[in-house]
């Protein structure tokens, strides 16, 4: 590879998360769980398309409903794994948040990445 | 916990790497191991303070030395894993283009946490 075609070929990548007290408050795979809660109307099908364990899943839902003010996803009605589920208004805010500060995040490294001098 | 103390707690982290055509060039760890190579005049040594296999430590800085123009890292004497290692002039840059880098990450995420309405 010549210099030239190395130069300018780097750049700058990054994820981001949002804390709060109690640790991760939203990271992509929450929001997408959001996403997918909100696509399917059921925890249990979104963690399936998801290829998680609804244990798993709903250990999620359940750490995100009590980072916030207001639960992000509400339960319908049946058992366990088994009735509906919808996202609230907390939830969509939260998607929105997130979303945001992640394509604010790509814009800050794509202009950041102008600056890398290799 | 209250609303007030729920509101203005919650911050943004984040993590970046430097990607190349081949794949990551630097990376926390990446960048970790070459300060630890120049502490200690030797890959092996770097790698043992670090809990990494010399096998490990030397594909990364393999990988490294591949990606840059020069190398990041060079061997000085002697056979597998027992002669010393030096930094280079390009491994120096390297570090410090990943560390400005980063802070500013964390500049711009300080900065943007500021703006997470929750």
């Amino acid at each position: 590879m010549s210099d030239s075609e190395k130069n300018g070929s780097y750049y700058l990548r990054g994820r981001l998360w949002i804390e709060g007290p109690e640790g991760t408050f939203l990271g992509y795979g929450r929001v997408m769980l959001l996403e997918s809660i909100r696509e399917h109307g059921s925890i249990s099908e979104a963690a399936r398309t998801m290829k998680m364990s609804y244990r798993y899943a709903w250990k999620l839902v359940d750490s995100m409903n009590r980072h916030s003010r207001t639960p992000v996803v509400v339960k319908n009605t049946g058992g366990r794994g088994g009735g509906g589920a919808s996202l609230t208004e907390a939830g969509e805010q939260a998607i929105d948040l997130f979303r945001r500060a992640d394509q604010d995040l790509q814009d800050f490294l794509t202009e950041r990445s102008r600056q890398l001098s290799l």
